[in-house]
């Protein structure tokens, strides 16, 4: 199976793609989140793997537009603990390190570390951060170092100079497995993403959110997005722990047709486990 | 008055601050947002003017997570229309630019103009749209450009090669006016920020939202951020349009109140004129 990610080879889109489909595929590598939609949109994947949020940084708002503008299918979910490495060639020695190299968000995340044990350093920013240890090991230099996950350090036979340099340790991020289209018989399915348009009445919102209460369905997470066109109005993302052919949420849905609230869904897939965690 | 902001002379953000106080002000310049408050809290500035959200990207969640990080009070706003130009040296010809710098933002919603017109041309990222222009002043090169406001252009001396070069024309963004504490006596205001942090039951969100809705309080803005620490539970960002010492909003915190919902005001102003823009 063919899959396309953001990101190379030992990337932690790359593990969680293994975590979800097992070791047996082929990765597509892609360099950006659209890049990634794309390769599903003319065919070369038959299924794709991007980061939505993570515990400390939030909602990545790039993949919620893509994931409406493209009108893919969210078949699944996964969590990942994100744990960073300082990565170099074999040999060399944390205290002659002048250069890091890696994702911007993986440079964020290890700031404290670098502010106190590598403070001389200069900071290089990588669009991905697998990639980052396979330029170290090709420039072949012991005074440039990578950030990035341990088996992107096994992967490329590299040294992990130090582990588990990341700020905060409960670092977490949440990837959706898209497809470009729903299944064509329906699954059982615990969870369910949508985009709701409510109406620009007053207390709309509040009314939408009673729809699922009054079934007692749970929402997981409700993400604003702005509506283009509509400056200052906003569309919300949300995800209910019910699947999308469940009779209270169908009910709810009926509820929201007639509240005038335009509802376009994402997805439904059964809700990955978010306790237990590969890092 | 000193009002910190990111970006310097000609900014974006200096025409937002100069439109909330006028031309008799002391900018400093800030590389960062995270700089912008920390000269609010070290008092070498009295205020400062910060982008919260633009009608095309949505919200800068950077800020919202300073705002209630450094304990500060907003006490304005200001909405206005962006509209990007690409500039050069005078003399210069759109037909020989090979390079266009400017803030990664301002490149993105440029990027259809730049792909029709130069698709030759390589993009460099800039931490601020007037700093380029004046780099590009510095070299002296007619080979390149800056996008940037058109008063970035006259501050520098510069030429206008194209002008309107944004994807999208209603391009907007909404700044707050932030000053370290509240002010010392309550002033007429019409509209509210907020932090809450509801309790972890099901429905949660609904009933907050309910307590605003059963007094007729309309919600012009909700905006999810993760807790730190408290993986996959979120904090609703919420603006309001009453003031803070409204009746029906102090009723409302009474409510939210039994509901367990912990709410922290982040400022309270006189709402900014979102139709009456300036470019």
């Amino acid at each position: 199976m063919k899959i396309a990610i953001q990101g190379q080879q030992a990337s932690f889109h790359d593990i969680a793609a293994r975590q979800f489909f097992g070791q047996d595929i082929d990765i597509i590598a892609c360099e950006t989140f659209a890049e990634t939609f794309e390769r599903l949109a003319d065919g070369q994947a038959e299924q794709a793997v991007v980061a939505i949020e993570n515990s400390l940084f939030g909602s990545i708002n790039e993949v919620y537009d893509l994931l409406l503008k493209e009108k893919t299918w969210i078949r699944g979910e996964v969590y990942q603990h994100i744990s960073q490495c300082l990565i170099g060639l074999p040999g060399a020695s944390l205290a002659n390190i002048k250069e890091v190299h890696s994702h911007p968000v993986a440079l964020a995340q290890c700031e404290a570390y670098l502010n106190a044990n590598l403070p001389q350093a200069e900071r290089f920013e990588h669009h991905d951060t697998a990639g980052s240890v396979a330029d170290v090991k090709q420039w072949n230099d012991p005074t440039k170092a990578a950030i990035a996950s341990r088996g992107a350090a096994e992967l490329h036979g590299m040294a992990v100079l130090a582990e588990e340099i990341e700020t905060h340790k409960q670092n977490y991020t949440r990837f959706v497995v898209v497809q470009p289209q729903p299944p064509a018989s329906s699954e059982v399915t615990s969870k369910t993403s949508m985009v709701l348009v409510t109406s620009h009445q007053p207390g709309a919102l509040y009314h939408a959110l009673g729809a699922f209460a009054k079934q007692s369905i749970n929402l997981t997470k409700l993400q604003s997005r702005p509506i283009i066109g509509q400056t200052w109005h906003y569309m919300f993302y949300v995800d209910v722990s019910v699947g999308s052919t469940d009779p209270a949420l169908q009910t709810a849905l009926v509820e929201l047709k007639t509240q005038n609230c335009e509802v376009t869904i994402l997805g439904s897939y059964q809700a990955g486990d978010a306790e237990a965690v590969t890092s």
